[in-house]
């Protein structure tokens, strides 16, 4: 401002599309959100750790889901030493290059959890946004798929800790391995393959959305959806969609564990993913996550490529209804999987890892939709009105709301501008206050303020529906000597709890 | 990774210069200052509210402290739409934009505080970085300096409620419109001398690094540093520079006023300003908060250049040793001031407002060097050892881990390659796990579970030195029915617990 261009023009007051401000109940639910999670993942022996939100473009590496296009989807920009730094799109990629860069220091496994923003720099749209939250939790360090079975149990009692009931929700894992078994088996193993089972995988991936038929056609030759859009499919032929079927389709997973054997048998690496999904059942039953908790699910991709072997989902199984007015299940809120080759593509060696991402605002929509939040209401301060402007005054109120909040009573004295009195007590309605306090200068003579209960004035004025009739309606209130407006104060608020509780509020 | 490009070289893992990770220890610090900071902020009748991490660059403003230099120190980046979209530099300029944004819904005056992290795009050096938090509060749509007066003590009962003690931190407050009076008696009033009314600023910024002598030679002709770099002064003359240091030399404010009203009589707004102070001294003294928590004191600056009324700011007063080995004052621990202008250039009107910020990494420092940090110690995991990897028993380690967790036991089963036993118990030592479970083939067979003190087994060691040796010499231990595990954890950790009490811990 103090360089001397010509006037800029009034700027305008808008925020870029696909970020949004979060309002006070909103970041209220998210605070009492993350301290429960945070509360298991402690339990779990997890400690939390935290990176920046800036890092070096080729240190997070090319991991979107969307591996189309690389390098697309991600906020860069070039620092003032022209390298490249991005924002990053995930937390795993920057818990890798933690974990790289401190290899010497770090005590493996290492065992973390973190929330914290992530950005896309892609389009918004609805429920779709270029910031949002992520809460992870990783261990570092674990070669064997116990930690994954940890993970999927971690998931469960997370959900449950957030006041979702058993049997609303599942654990869904899979592995990588048998999926990467099963299309080895109908050939379509090798480099040269990798373009065709990518497009697989995103079939499989829309089995929720289109169902077998449609994932059928997406195998097949392509599908066309209702707009007349054309998606081409893969090529497979009958007998290799027929296989394909078999294995998502797969319900029991333990019945059908010795079919799977088969189909995968001779490949690479498909027997030991049978192996390995046969190693989880086994924990999670031995410790009795069995019971619909944690559950086997071949149908389960998960988008990531980074991902080597055990992948899992956490998925809300209850109805709500959609935008279009339609009853849909509510679906995944996180997951995660196996990333052995993250960290050590920094590094000589291998450093298996693995695990799972929370989405933190769609998580939150779900427990907005079942009640489960804003079980610690916070209520709107006592208001200390101002009738009078002068230092004597002011200095009157200002030390009523000291008084007030070194009880530890949420107070405030009206800074708008006092002339208006009309205005202090909309203020007050608006704001839900549930106490006012008045001092204009007769009182002030005689040391005494005016308290009204604002909210006995509501319920009294119960039948009047029309706001205005209402601030015009007779208001409880007492007058007491100043010194004892604090003690006052606290047997109205003392008061209104009491109505509240038997109001079975 | 899919697409076929020459394979690229193996990344290097390190952050961009002035951004750093968090440890556990750090971010549990963070959690137990902010959220004594919030419940503070609550109960003076502040809500949260939050913005996104990005804005567009007009929107943000050029409200840097280095004014010389417009555009730079902010990061920068076009947005798919071709928009300029820049990280924030504070969380000033983004709550301006909010509250412009949403003017019609906001209900003034609107109270609200918010935590989060804030960018700048320049040279960092030790204790300066470019990504740091902010905690923020403001007022908007509050006219009058009671406003001011109450940010003033709200400060002071932040620090307080951080555990630092009264007479160990001043909140110190000036008025821009009082300096701006002085600067325009001594002739340095109009646009014309806007540039030299900031060296001026700047030159009195430096009163607690320079002294009076030095601050005289910046007002003067300019001052040469010890390595033989000079600065230009701002060329006053010795009535000017007279003035100048008499103001910000006041110490005792109340009987400097009348020489102080005098100094600016005839000003534009001077007048105005010493009123101002009187009625934030009439104040902070109506509600007792004069008794050196809150002091008036002319030489307070604050570098940006927004401020348009009262600048105040949280300095701490006693002494700690610097890197040099010198014992210095700690300082300024946040600050803020009346920015009547930075909502109202999104729109037709005035929109009056008042805030502070905290730096929270800074004040951080300042509570670890009190010893005021880390009340909420976490212990770490029992730890469940692994000795057979074949599924019946991995489901027995799972089910104990799983059993202490249910009892809200801190438990984790160990991740790492099990079959090296040693580095188990290593893991045990170096993470500080109060009990390990142990439990191999004979005595699965049996039923029973051995279970490791590890803090007995340290204390009955106290003595040897080596840790090696530590490793080798008894541990206390119990063998326990498996059934009786969780029962006799409890036990230990109870016992364990009340070690730490009889110890003073």
């Amino acid at each position: 401002m103090s360089d001397k261009q010509k006037k800029p023009q009034k700027p305008k007051a808008r925020l870029p599309r696909g970020f949004v401000d979060r309002d006070a109940a909103d970041i209220r639910a998210v605070n009492e959100m993350t301290a429960k999670i945070r509360e298991v993942y402690e339990r779990y022996g997890f400690d939390p750790v935290e990176t920046p939100l800036v890092e070096y473009t080729d240190a997070l590496g090319k991991f979107l889901p969307d591996a189309d296009r690389p390098n697309e989807g991600v906020f860069s920009i070039q620092d003032d030493d022209e390298q490249w730094v991005s924002l990053r799109y995930d937390l795993t990629a920057p818990l890798a290059r933690h974990v790289a860069e401190n290899f010497n220091e770090i005590q493996l496994p290492y065992r973390t959890y973190r929330a914290g923003y992530v950005f896309r720099n892609e389009k918004p749209g609805p429920g779709r946004f270029r910031q949002f939250m992520q809460f992870d939790a990783d261990t570092v360090g674990a070669p064997g798929v116990q930690a994954d079975a940890e993970m999927c149990m971690m998931m469960a009692d997370t959900l449950e800790a957030l006041g979702i009931r058993r049997g609303d929700y599942v654990i869904r894992v899979n592995n990588r391995k048998v999926l990467d078994g099963v299309l080895e088996a109908i050939g379509l193993g090798g480099d040269e393959n990798a373009a065709r089972r990518l497009t697989v995988l995103r079939a499989i991936d829309k089995l929720d959305k289109f169902g077998p038929e449609g994932v059928k056609l997406l195998l097949g030759a392509g599908r066309k959806d209702e707009s007349g859009d054309f998606t081409k499919g893969a090529g497979l032929d009958a007998a290799q969609i027929e296989k394909v079927l078999f294995f998502v389709g797969i319900e029991d997973y333990a019945a059908s564990a010795a079919d799977l054997s088969a189909l995968v048998a001779g490949t690479a690496k498909g027997g030991e993913g049978v192996e390995e999904l046969n190693l989880i059942g086994a924990l999670v039953k031995g410790a009795g996550y069995d019971d619909g908790r944690v559950k086997i699910d071949p149908s389960v991709v998960r988008g990531l490529e980074y991902y080597t072997g055990p992948v899992y989902e956490a998925e809300l199984t209850f109805d709500v209804t959609n935008e279009k007015g339609e009853k849909v299940v509510f679906g995944s809120v996180g997951g995660g999987g196996r990333y052995d080759g993250l960290v050590s593509r920094f590094m000589g060696q291998a450093v298996p890892a693995t695990g799972f991402s929370i989405g933190v605002s769609r998580l939150m929509t779900a427990l907005k939709n079942l009640g489960k939040l804003g079980q610690d209401e916070v209520f709107a301060p006592v208001l200390v009105t101002v009738m009078d402007g002068d230092a004597e005054a002011m200095g009157l109120y200002q030390r009523f709301t000291q008084e007030l909040r070194a009880e530890g009573i949420r107070a405030e004295m009206y800074q708008g501008n006092w002339k208006k009195f009309g205005n202090q007590l909309k203020y007050a309605d608006r704001r839900g206050c549930p106490v006012a306090i008045i001092q204009g200068g007769d009182e002030r003579a005689e040391g005494v303020v005016q308290i009204k209960d604002l909210i006995e004035g509501k319920r009294l004025s119960g039948e009047i529906e029309d706001n205005a009739a209402w601030r015009e309606a007779r208001v409880a209130q007492v007058v007491v000597p100043q010194d004892e407006l604090v003690e006052k104060v606290k047997e109205i608020l003392g008061a209104q709890a009491e109505d509240r509780r038997r109001a079975g509020k």
